[in-house]
């Protein structure tokens, strides 16, 4: 397979090979760390992936972790990160930190928005102020916290109930906001040497609409950008709606530039996603899942609640090397804990599905 | 300092040496292992410490780890974990397991129920149905568990609503009771060879009252149990009540027999009790404390739920060698996760009370 060296002048990602037409696998080079593709980014929603301390999450072989701007805005927000030395010093987590931009959480959990040119207006749930979200105070929030990999700010819209002229609005307002966010990342890191730099990803819109897509993946790569992301996608449409959107942007990409899908984790599509060019992916399914008592394996998900469980002395997966299977944590134990509600089940079996993904990606860095 | 030597024929407890006056170190010999003395065991109710996997119990320096009668005979129940290999094999704790008799828990938890010579019945608190515990079955259902330390059946008594004749009573029932528990232990062993039959310890009860307690104690010691347990303390007396009980039942002991007492964990008493020549003590408050915020330094208790931590980036205790220390978990971190519920929050601090136990024995087996 023929080794691709990217000009790094360029680009932060450096191709090492083609696993087959789309597929590849190379390193993504960031301030803190080169990190191997394709990699899956556990969710730390509050700094921290839930029951999960950050030396497990390294332990399942994870290279970067995701913290949710949104959430550390609220709570213990971004000043106080700072004042402890950025994320990396108050998670613990050595390597790359991905930040997302707020836009997403502010599209699904908010409850009073409005969204005009300048940004979103929102209420914080708990305390009912009014919080204001910008592209420049996003790329602000996310410097303060000390982020390695950086994602604009976009205008998300759901599917289903959207109509293809607020899609379209979407897709021309996330591209202004785009411009102004490089211009203020630009601004907030005119300081820092080059190796010293955060990586900015730009978030590609367009829902399931082709034209659109494609103009917004070539608006992106055209912009000051480290990386492409796909937003939007994993939001309500079908899985084939998905794999055929997948399908379509693949002819599409810059192959200079680090490929991020946005939100997919289930098993299926993350391989899927793969296997058309996509180089990192972050999800909450994984971990959510855990909680809820499924387990991964293979192609089958384990619903560690049942009875059936209950007298099986085996681990989770015999053939896993996570730390759960290691230590021989059984499926028996496993569902003593969920029927006894110890966080402890969820944390354990957390742990083994976060391990599930990177073990996938691990059969591309060979 | 004279190193006395016990004949093992007698006694599985063998003194080191004398610290001063009363307190002493040593080891207890178990079939899974012998351990060093004084020594604390974290309570692993359910079969596990609520939040923490016992490979990071064991990370802690705990040697032994008490379980529940009560708890796993209601679930998952001991014929289960019979079937599963035992409690060591379900629960992947390789050091010895002591299981507790399963009367403290009636005492304190069970919501109907019935003391008779024959034993004690109550209702499950789930399913409402009729159990009865009596100390043949006690012996069965350790025995099933697989413990290693085993503890007699016993009629607990509170203090304040006790009176002496009723603490009497008990005094007398536990003693008619424990050899009822030495026949049935006998016979369930019999099989085993030496070195392959777990301890059975007996426990001496009577409230504050000396004369019941010098009673209760040398009963207990006369008997073929290869340990003595103190019952009936830490149930709502005052410290001062409880300390000078420590003093007057120092001068008691066998100095042949490893000397637990249950249910004290707060640092003050466990100094207390060790300079007065206890041996071994579980608690749950070390793990109880850390799940609802309160973390142990020195001779004082943080509350990490405090806003005065929001911003303090420093461990819980700069001077521990714990999990949590040593990794740098703040307390800015914990007071973080305290407040947005991540039960990571009660496994780190859970890691560190833990830790700060042991740390006290291991002051002596130096």
């Amino acid at each position: 397979m023929p080794v691709t060296m990217i000009g790094m002048q360029k680009s932060q990602f450096q191709q090492v090979k083609s696993i087959d037409k789309l597929a590849r696998s190379g390193f993504l080079n960031t301030r803190a760390g080169s990190i191997k593709t394709p990699f899956f980014m556990p969710v730390a929603t509050r700094g921290v992936v839930k029951g999960v301390s950050t030396d497990m999450v390294a332990a399942t072989g994870a290279q970067v972790l995701l913290s949710n701007t949104y959430h550390l805005h609220l709570h213990p927000g971004e000043k106080i990160i700072k004042k402890l030395g950025g994320l990396h010093s108050f998670n613990r987590w050595e390597g790359p930190i991905l930040t997302d931009s707020g836009g997403f959480q502010v599209f699904s959990l908010a409850h009073v928005r409005k969204i005009t040119e300048e940004g979103v207006e929102f209420k914080d749930p708990k305390t009912g102020d009014l919080i204001t979200l910008t592209p420049e105070k996003s790329m602000q929030i996310q410097m303060d916290l000390g982020s390695d990999i950086i994602m604009a700010f976009d205008d998300l819209t759901g599917l289903s109930l959207d109509s293809r002229g607020r899609t379209e609005e979407a897709v021309e307002r996330t591209h202004r906001w785009l411009q102004r966010c490089i211009l203020e990342f630009k601004k907030l890191t005119k300081e820092l040497k080059a190796d010293q730099k955060p990586l900015l990803l730009g978030i590609a819109q367009g829902g399931l609409d082709k034209k659109l897509r494609q103009k917004s993946i070539e608006f992106v790569q055209s912009q000051e950008v480290n990386g492409l992301a796909i937003g939007g996608l994993s939001v309500g449409e079908t899985r084939q709606e998905m794999h055929k959107m997948l399908d379509f942007l693949a002819t599409l990409y810059d192959p200079s530039k680090v490929r991020y899908l946005m939100g997919v984790g289930d098993p299926i599509d993350f391989k899927y996603a793969i296997s058309r060019g996509i180089d990192m992916m972050d999800c909450v399914m994984p971990t959510r899942n855990a909680r809820h008592g499924t387990a991964w394996v293979g192609d089958k998900k384990l619903n560690l609640k049942n009875l059936a469980f209950a007298s099986d002395s085996s681990p989770i997966d015999k053939n896993c090397d996570c730390h759960t299977c290691v230590n021989r944590y059984s499926r028996a134990l496993l569902r003593h804990l969920f029927k006894s509600e110890d966080p402890l089940a969820g944390t354990l079996t957390s742990i083994h599905n976060l391990r599930y993904l990177t073990r996938i990606c691990e059969e591309y860095w060979k």
